[in-house]
């Protein structure tokens, strides 16, 4: 794989890259509402239970709908300061959306299993591992040059980038063997906090 | 977060939250498909039993059709008026659409438990909440002055919008107590008249 | 609702049409390997005779891929010679999406049914009806002045429109009912013959 | 169907087949999440297992994300070097991307049966025939000068194409027999090196 050398922004190529990206984000965001469920032919008082039941599968989906939602403005915004795309960035996006598409994965499990330390553990590990690796994404296209001349905006977005989420879900992980709930209450102050400073 | 005084409105921008928001409205509408089934591997006459009673989920998925769609065309009429967009109305949009996302759900409960008080209840609150908070978002834009000038269109949107289908399916609510066949009478006489307004 | 004297082709309106459009067809097209399934958990010989047993499910996958792919073809061409656009074509193709995106309903119940004559009839009478409607649009259109001077395209258009495989469609029903096999030999012929068309 | 003499390339036809075809890889590559699952209703150790166990089905999505991703890359590059586009190739296109979107089929397969030498026969078949319908397309694009004249490029796409990777995945078949474990493991090295070579 050729490095850096070989820009392909000629603007129909980028454009493309950019539809795809923005494509998958919205089907992933979209899929998070088939992790809600109520079973067909129960009788009535069971069918009453599941759909009161189905309140945690519904934060589930309010949740991921945030985190999704939170790294598709972020992935908006620096592909907004990106000047050229090499082979290597567009390997990198893809291995990023790869995490991206899987969150509605872990989004499921903890709407059946909210409760327990390993639903909470799963989401902690896949949902801190997608802002990880836009970090590294962004840390990637920062010092091989792919942003814009006028990036001191690169310097902000490194400043306000998803490292600190990451390592707030990262150290959820210990905190959710203690009790699950309180993992989930640091979840939501971080998406709160991060919506407050974009 | 910064209100009203940063617009973001650079044509590529813009155009990406454009295409986002029209991609989860395509990919919601079409979920809807999923929300119809008949399971496999039964015999001979449970299998044309099984057909003949997703009549339900059939009128659940055109009704749902009908409602996204509607709501659609409102989004895309707003969007066709908004002049610039802050973090705050991007913000505001994607909770919209967190809700226009979640109605697959109501719908398929809908579909399995038509003749039951609660999930007529559940859509109602849905679709009742989705369109009050149309409204709200079109408010917002309106006071914060995102509207293009010659946006007397504006007032119009304001008259003809979202706030009165609204109000009737809460209104269905109290109705589909008594008798939830009449509370889904009033939501297609909503849904129809609605078209014919527009 | 106004007919015909209220255009509303100012291009990006126009173009966020034409891409809802694509993108339900998208979808509803991708959606059709849902209907694909092999149950988990089987022992060795019931797993190797589920996966002979996907054949059928297969068939139904390529043949509605064909059907939705020339439906997707026919209205591409159709949007091709629209000059305008008002809000009565806006909402006919809306309701010519409904049933396009239900297309993936019948796939599903032919893959698992398909030597039965109700799976047979539902498949005929849902693909029918949507080519049906896409002639009635199609005949509408060219009514109301729709197209674009230069179509003497649009005439072409009627003459090798969406009628012809309508029907043939619609005569497999009774066909159905002697000899389902027989009825979907009907379709790929009339498939294979549109596409050679085309 | 006319053959080579009637090139449909105006802008717009053009640009909307580009985006049809972005969207349903978007999409193929999105649904590949559905194929991992938790059951939900179990007990607390067999939830557990039942996770453990899923990274089968994790390293399916994995796999399967890495393969239609290249394809788009593939594709996309293919796109980048068409000068026009006649009907015969837009009815390869769709058959091509029939192939693609089967591609979740027998991904859940291989989540689910990955030890065994029929689910990895079925993802040897797919794949390698999805492969090789890139090549001949490629093939037929260049025979029938599709190809912008400043297509060079089109020889160095014909020589680095998607042959080998087919033929890989094909002799990875006869391997399946008698090492399932093998047989993938052909795959990734394909894969690596594929992405390395682009």
């Amino acid at each position: 794989m050729e490095t850096g050398g070989k820009p392909v922004r000629e603007s129909v190529e980028f454009a493309r890259i950019v539809a795809f990206t923005d494509g998958v984000f919205a089907i992933a965001i979209t899929l998070l509402v088939l992790s809600i469920d109520v079973p067909p032919n129960l009788s009535g008082s069971a069918m009453h239970h599941e759909l009161i039941d189905a309140w945690r599968q519904v934060f589930a989906y309010f949740l991921s709908f945030a985190v999704i939602g939170r790294l598709w403005i972020g992935h908006h915004r620096f592909f907004s300061h990106v000047h050229d795309f090499d082979r290597r960035l567009l390997v990198l996006n893809l291995a990023y959306l790869s995490l991206v598409v899987l969150v509605p994965f872990p989004t499921e499990v903890l709407g059946d299993y909210g409760h327990r330390t390993d639903a909470v553990v799963l989401y902690a590990v896949v949902v801190g591992s997608t802002a990880l690796f836009a970090w590294f994404m962004l840390r990637y296209a920062l010092r091989a040059g792919h942003f814009r001349p006028e990036g001191q905006a690169a310097a902000v977005l490194a400043a306000g980038g998803p490292l600190v989420p990451a390592l707030i879900f990262y150290a959820s992980i210990p905190v959710a063997f203690a009790s699950p709930v309180a993992a989930q209450l640091m979840w939501i102050a971080t998406i709160v906090d991060v919506f407050r400073r974009s």
